[in-house]
């Protein structure tokens, strides 16, 4: 009774939220199978309602569902959706979220808010799935906040791939990570490409507005190329606080590279603003319309990351080259 | 250790989500307590984060959100709030939602669809609440929905004491109930003025479009008034049609009745546009901002409903009379 | 590995409880699979010990039981059948309950009574039940109260295919529910025959006296033929003023339709004393014993309704067709 | 804010289940509180319906309820009363069960059966209850098959009481377990006395027949009277058997003791035909009619010591001496 | 697609906590797949860390892992296996514990103390395990603490063959339970060998002292052999007890049965010191190292009775005839 | 009925488990309420019991326990002890766990290991607790494993009270945290003196071994003292080894400051080889033995900060200013 290793279409159902279809568009062409129709509407009173557009019964269902903006809006669908899959009788309910954007609130850095990081992870929970995958979570102990057996891989191996084909030479080029929490993930990517490593001593003073120790001038002296390693720009703050004091110091040429580009604000008139700034490389966890796409800006896709770790869990292979572990050890 | 009957300052916390303060503002002010500030912002990348401002510690917590537009960005404050409430340690959690919008949603009418009633209830069970007290559902049903103690309150007597003033006598006024399923509430309301009751038979076509069968025409035959009573104006095209056929027969005159005035999209004009309609009397559950109030609408407060009945839940009295009993007997 | 589409006996064990065997054996006739033995016993202390009479380790195990009286025995039966199931190690437990009393509970409609429909559905999972298949529950919102995937299914094609073969004219002949909340259920049966509804409006004074609104008389004008379509009779007291009403109209034949036909007390005496009553027309999810059959009384059995409702899941087929969906739409 | 050492009227509220009205008369004449009214009625369709007669919002509620004959009646009745007290607002919801017959079935001694003790108590956890009060469970580990605060109580003391005042004396007369199972139980009474025990070694052929060892008539050899102590009389063929046994050996005079005397089928004629039987002594956890108190008979009330764990419970005192412990050592 | 009988290497996972790596390789062996790999360390704070040596993804995992010294330390591996597997996505966790020590912790036998055999297991499935496997509880309802399927097997099968080829005569040989708690069991056990049975009183004074009535030497009277049978020895002091009564009576030969063979402390030493024990017959679900391994004793493997039962359950056969039932009846 | 501030004896009950009875000690005298007897024992079989030495019933109940070795029988002593308070009608069950050992494993840093910070933290909460108050978790996520309300407690104040003292000036002091996943709350603590920080790059190669980056060097260049400050310190090779560094740079004279101080194996010979060292400065969260203690160790009492802690929230006042939050803005 060995189990097939190549998924069946008859024992799958996959569908996509209105986040990202392209994204999900991808993931199931990876897999060779179809991605259903879901219909969404909204009520006159604003509800939403939505309806998956194929059986499900005893089936394993994918959802494929990013927390971009409107977050809000993509929660509930995601809710009714796996919802939807659990009282039709699904099987299994796999939540793909490639962005799990509530990943940052995950303490209570001022009296009475919400660790909503795990607040959202038990609401998933409540509303059906029995399975999630994720991607760069914000800090890795987001991964203990579910309940679930949950999957948070990692888009490091498509960037690693991407800067050798370049071939920048370990002894001009710094990997540099803008806050000491990523200071982990940024020295494991600079492992692949054999590049040492600094982190720079942010503080937040808002949501919009960061404070640069100037201790990374020190730590980039001697090299004239940094690639900044971040998970996430959302308004780019960090990115240029980061860009000037690099600037300040020997770097020349700046490379960016963070999974999840969202991009609002002045963010891009922001990046655009740096001419040292030689290309910003990103994902596609979050979909970046036409008109917010660079001219230097390159998308990777993350569709094969997805899809292989679906196909191997299917198969119940081990997932591990795939995942995002949070060594600190050999 | 008898209970006190009023309540005590100390002894709870009063907060209010961002649908409809001035509704919360009332119910405080009813009950004599301070309603406390709550402070809402939204990170760059579209995240709620929500905090309250005050201790909540061993306290009994009131939090009034109403499902108004956007109602999805209301419910994730909902839920949050509750969660920080139970976080911090509060020994009750109220949720007070004045209009429980999803419970339109309690029935699978199509293959596939979530009955989101249910999901909802579970939601807000699952983010801290341990008590709801809610106006007027859709249907009598969803309140089994929830899994906790649950009041669904009932704005009738308002309506009742509003129209008595108007001395209308019973031989030339008639109640009509737009569907066959609101007739059972319709008809409380008119016993309560001594006034007969029609119902008209309504076919959902879709969100927007309705169908109306004809034989109400035969039902309000020899009457000239009609007090038409239902749950929710949206779009207001159930009235309008109504209104339609009402006037092809004897009636001349038109008064609306809802709890929940949503007013979308053209409502207004609609109902502007036949000007047979005397007056619209409606409630604040949902926030009507002042461009929305026609000359002759009247909006009674529920302020005093809530109130009443959260003071007499503290001080462990029956609620009986406040609440939406779907009574068919004596 | 695509799922085989009938039913292995190896994989499924099929028991009944004590309410319906007959039932039960017609739904594993038409599965061609076998109904296992199940041992009943009360201990003198009144206690009820059940035993089932095959291995379910792994297998998907299939319990039916009607909620007839006694009712609360049936009950204690299904829970403890469900719990063997469980703790035996049974893969699914699928509570197959074609007559669900305690829909009627589904609303409180006096202080401080239970909506025993829901808390009925509660302790069904609490016993271990991980799928519920019914039908015609008494409001469509029942469906909700279930935690698990639940499937209301509906006797309606079969009605409606035994009228087919009479072929009334839709010009003298007219389908009328006995109360508001019935209407679109009976109009959906109407327009699977081409005719046209009417509604009556019943107050219910107790459990065994209803008060019917005069109104019904105006709607069928012109009708010489009437088909009652009602989801339960218990003492016929609603079918009895109905027919009084329609006989001071001007229906001159009557047929009754009824999902679950239990005819307490006087049920049979009642109906019996009405001569227009041509027809009653029920099915067998309530066991009817020879004594109770009248000479014009037609049984239909739901058992292929359950079979292929069984048989679809199990293949992972929708079951759709045979779902009560509470369509409002066109 | 030291708490009242006396029960409040105003904080309790008292219903009783129709199984035994009398004894839950008696501990509320105890505490000097109000037994409220309920209401029960039963629908034609012979569903259940319960109603409480009084507000419970925030009070702490107790709930008597024997499962004595019909026992699935008396247990439906149970989950409705703790689901309205908590539907309604319930503080606290104390299920005060005197006699629970479902103890009985404790351990799988046959495969596929339900291990009923632990279902029933789930079950009642589901319906609402947050504490139990029962009284000489059939085997103390059904203690921790509730997952709530439970507290099993004895009537040994007032059994002790009752023999005291005879003055046997320790020479003549002996105690007899009729079970090995219940030979410890029995010790713990004679000590009070301070007797002598033997046990007898009892196999349960059915559920109305045993088989008695006769190494019973050497453990009693010198002794000419027997106080026979077990937990329940259903009917009566342990007794008889044992009594035959010990009338063998040089017993003349003999006392039955029983807790829960429910007296079923032959049980009174059994014990009417054995001369030698003096007394009777049992309890009221099961209501016995008049038509079955044998002159012989003495019954004993528990009120006073549910009385007692109740008001001490409220005061948060100890139970301690009123708990069955079932202790092994000094 | 009726199920394989044998079980795929592929489709499952097999480990071993440290508490007794040996029988699990036996299990395994008797299953003929191989046990995995499993890593423990210890931090320097004390802290467990394990790791397992295979993927588990979609597999059947089974967890072997007795409840010996140090217990403690055996339940922390034994939740953390439970959690790895559950968090990597294991299909099914088994938990196997052949001796599961706190079943002897299964009743409030003083106030305050824990019922930890229900406790534990309450932990058990909290930690993720989703079927127990186990043998010889210390009695029968502690089953039923179990909220899983769980499967309490029995060694009685064992110890009877191993007799069966002594051929000793029922005439001259009797089964003795140490305790009345223990007849039953014993007396199926010399049911196998056509025995009769006698049982002592015990009194357990601590831990380490116990008190034995001495009706046991009546009992025994002509006959010449004795085998003890019991569940546990810990310390031996009741058997050491009943020794010297047997031998005070007509014994000459002494063999002693028991299935969880601690001998911790003085045990051996005690036993030693009785030269009429003929041989001490025990099983392997402690594991007993070759230091405590006596010349007189016999350690029959129970290997191949849970490999039976795991075997059986995986081909979903039942597993009744090596499973302890607390068979009342005929 | 506002709540009174201090705390009443009758209304609570405080026990210790065996890890740190003098801090628990400490906290009672601090609340000025008694600390309760609890007995251990350890059965033959190694099973632990405890029992607690005062009744609990309706009480809120404090339970002190610290993770030290063995955590393993530390862990099932607290289970125990919630358990039995739950199980005794406690209404509040706190646990006090001022060193949460586990708080460590917060991420899958390998495949196939548990995140045993939630697991525990789930049996915490299994076990019967109600609230929890820990002290400087390993990192502020891991306060979002529990599902309780909890109150991450912080020892900052104390230190800084005492660096106070000294009056270093912030010219020649710099406070260095040994990691960048420490740098923040270092970062908070020089804060409070004025002081600067230099964070280290730490790689644990080992449990016991570190590599660390010489970037530390020249962050501390000017300075001549410097503050190292830890959460916990185990074998000590972090603080070793952070200290040769900084004695390769300008640092002369080093205080080690660390909130957990377990001192394993060499720590203690590891300090004292390292005369710079002028003063460790720890808490009692862990409790230190005479021996342990060396001359140049001080060890503050955090006795008063949860003291304070629980006493405020009994009075339901705000904790925030003992609280850890992990701010990050100003």
């Amino acid at each position: 009774m060995d189990q097939e290793h190549t998924i069946q279409q008859s024992d799958v159902r996959f569908f996509a939220g209105r986040s990202n279809p392209a994204l999900a568009a991808g993931i199931a062409r990876h897999l060779d199978i179809q991605l259903e129709d879901t219909y969404f509407s909204r009520f006159s009173n604003d509800n939403l309602e939505v309806q998956l557009g194929a059986s499900v019964r005893g089936r394993s269902v994918y959802i494929v569902q990013s927390l971009t903006p409107p977050v809000s809006d993509h929660l509930l669908e995601l809710f009714m959706m796996l919802d939807i899959a659990r009282g039709a009788g699904a099987r299994e309910r796999h939540a793909i979220i490639p962005y799990y954007s509530y990943a940052r609130s995950d303490k209570k850095d001022m009296p009475r808010i919400s660790i909503a990081a795990r607040l959202i992870a038990d609401l998933i929970t409540a509303a059906g799935a029995t399975h999630v995958m994720t991607m760069q979570l914000h800090s890795p102990q987001v991964h203990g906040f579910f309940s679930l057996p949950t999957d948070p891989l990692t888009a490091r191996p498509l960037f690693a791939h991407h800067f050798e084909a370049k071939a920048f030479t370990p002894e001009d080029t710094i990997v540099v990570a803008p806050d000491t929490g990523g200071a982990k993930s940024a020295s494991r990517f600079a492992d692949l490409l054999s590049m040492r490593t600094a982190a720079a001593n942010k503080t937040r003073v808002s949501d919009t507005e960061v404070r640069m120790g100037g201790l990374i001038r020190r730590q980039v002296q001697g090299f004239r190329r940094a690639i900044i390693y971040d998970d996430e720009i959302a308004t780019g703050s960090t990115i240029v606080e980061l860009c000037q004091l690099l600037l300040q110091a020997s770097i020349e040429e700046i490379y960016v590279v963070c999974t999840h580009g969202l991009f609002m604000g002045e963010a891009l008139a922001r990046l655009t603003a740096i001419p040292q700034i030689q290309e910003i490389v990103t994902t596609d966890t979050v979909a970046i319309p036409p008109a917010k796409r660079l001219p230097n800006m390159t998308i990777l896709s993350v569709a094969s990351v997805f899809g292989q770790a679906i196909q191997r869990n299917y198969a119940r292979q081990s997932i591990g080259d795939l995942f995002e572990y949070w060594k600190d050890r050999g």
